[in-house]
């Protein structure tokens, strides 16, 4: 099997770190990756954290799938400066964007299964001229992807897809239509069907109002928008079911009933899958040409370079994207 | 200790299933209730659905206590029409009322601890003339409370509390105030040094949006809103935090950081403490001169009369309110 590619994100968050830390976790298992990092940095952060982790460059992926075993692979992304824990640095940042770079071509390549991202610090991308929103906005620009790309949260437990991200409660009320939900509900179909290995995948779309409107006491959303959606998905062949009362569609009892759930904003989304398993969320970003998936948190500036950071979201990340890779057959 | 004081609630839905399994639960334990509801349809109710349960008619709350190991003690409410499971008739409207006045009033009178309500059907009861949007409204007529009733939802795992209720999404966005946070945490603070024999409760407040609108960037409620009330209730001696991200407040690391969630709307409170456990979620309603809860559903015509309803959350509104009677001496 192709290594899967991690980029290096900030590298004054704690990315390095559980990139180190992946490999302590996953070297025996046979999951293979390589790293698009400064290997010096590495090496530095494994001493001075204490990680026996043994950092090997490498020239190509090939290469970094036969070393894996005993050593962490790395294609170099040499750094401009040293990077301070807790502390962007724009010097830095050509760099950060450059292992993204690296990583999508190698993946539009097949060269690796997977793109897997550490987290960035957006306002420091941004400040060095980053032009795109985020992550999921400059793959979409590299692997000239067409149509949405939307974000899935997956855990053990759960798997969302909120409609709406990156707005106010009050803008994702006033900007949901019923073109994102149908939108983001047939994108989520076909990759729960080619990525997931689910064949009929059901679909649980939420309400937006408490109890789903309450026929209409309580908002008139789910008649006007949600409702046509899914009229819409049925008449596709979807296995769509809802609008549900947004409160009782997370117990373990409903969640029997679907394979994901197609939520209207951030929250009713994210609430529940943190709520139920707070450290194995991993982001999946659907509707891409490659698989791309990442952590659930973000760069943790507060905690980095104290060795206390969390690897479980990103070995589910590896995890999963390895799963999604094998699948695709890459 | 005196009784409880339960109420029949529609008497077509599941509450006089769920008072005869009660008692089936309870009556060794010795925490006494006496049921405010028709003795006659509740000994129909036993023996079509099988549970053996010995139904006497008492003429107080005296009496009841010394009845309850033996037999489920009613005062009697008589019914105008025999209930058919799932077709609430406005006949027996009237003594669906009466049934929470007799209730309220013994609570008064201190002659029953607290007062437990079965669901209603509000439908019905407006039909009817039912002049109030619901229980709590009623209650605070009934016991001339002065000051605001809000909502508590509480579990083993969470107690929540949602600022805005009973309006959309939307609406409850749009309705917000600082006021109502400020009101809704001191009532919420009192109660559970009062009633819950919390000395010093801390409160997490939430935020409105998505990250508690990150900085500014995902909406401003947070600084307009949110933050002026936490200042008020802190130079109150309030022990307050917040305004926490919503989506990482209720993991369970989070929750062991505070007493009670103050939430800005509906699901921001119900989705988690319904997911985290669907069963066992009380409601109690803080403001009032007396105890009352209530369980955490509905009315469930869909199951009523199958003789399948489950009495959790009712057991649990009962041994909550036990414990908050005792708390205040009742």
């Amino acid at each position: 099997m192709k290594p899967l590619a991690l980029t290096m994100g900030d590298p004054a968050g704690i990315g390095g770190e559980l990139s180190l830390k992946a490999w302590l976790a996953l070297h025996e298992a046979g999951l293979a990756f390589v790293a698009l990092d400064d290997p010096a940095r590495l090496e530095r952060l494994a001493r001075d954290q204490g990680l026996a982790v043994p950092v090997r460059p490498v020239t190509d992926a090939a290469e970094a799938a036969g070393a894996f075993r005993s050593a962490l692979p790395v294609l170099s992304v040499p750094l401009a400066a040293i990077p301070l824990p807790g502390q962007p640095d724009q010097a830095n940042a050509n760099a950060v964007v450059s292992s993204i770079e690296q990583a999508t071509k190698l993946a539009l390549a097949g060269t690796v299964g997977a793109v897997v991202t550490n987290p960035i610090n957006k306002a420091a991308l941004y400040q060095a001229g980053f032009p795109y929103p985020g992550h999921t906005e400059f793959l979409a620009e590299l692997t000239g992807a067409t149509g949405q790309q939307i974000m899935m949260l997956a855990s053990p437990m759960l798997r969302v897809v909120p409609v709406t991200v990156h707005a106010s409660l009050r803008d994702s009320i006033a900007m949901l239509t019923t073109e994102m939900i149908v939108a983001a509900s047939r994108t989520t179909a076909a990759a729960l069907r080619q990525d997931f290995g689910i064949a009929a995948p059901r679909l649980a779309i939420a309400g937006l109002n408490p109890h789903a409107g309450e026929q209409g006491a309580l908002g008139t959303e789910e008649a006007t928008l949600v409702q046509p959606a899914i009229d819409t998905l049925r008449a596709e062949g979807i296995d769509v079911s809802g609008p549900w009362s947004p409160d009782t569609m997370f117990t373990a009892g409903a969640r029997a009933r679907y394979d994901v759930a197609i939520c209207m904003y951030h929250d009713q989304a994210l609430i529940p899958l943190k709520t139920l398993d707070m450290d194995r969320g991993v982001n999946v970003t659907l509707g891409l040409p490659i698989v791309r998936t990442s952590p659930d948190h973000g760069t943790a500036f507060d905690i980095a370079g104290k060795g206390v950071a969390d690897a479980t979201s990103l070995l589910a990340a590896l995890q999963l994207a390895g799963a999604l890779a094998a699948r695709r057959g890459a």
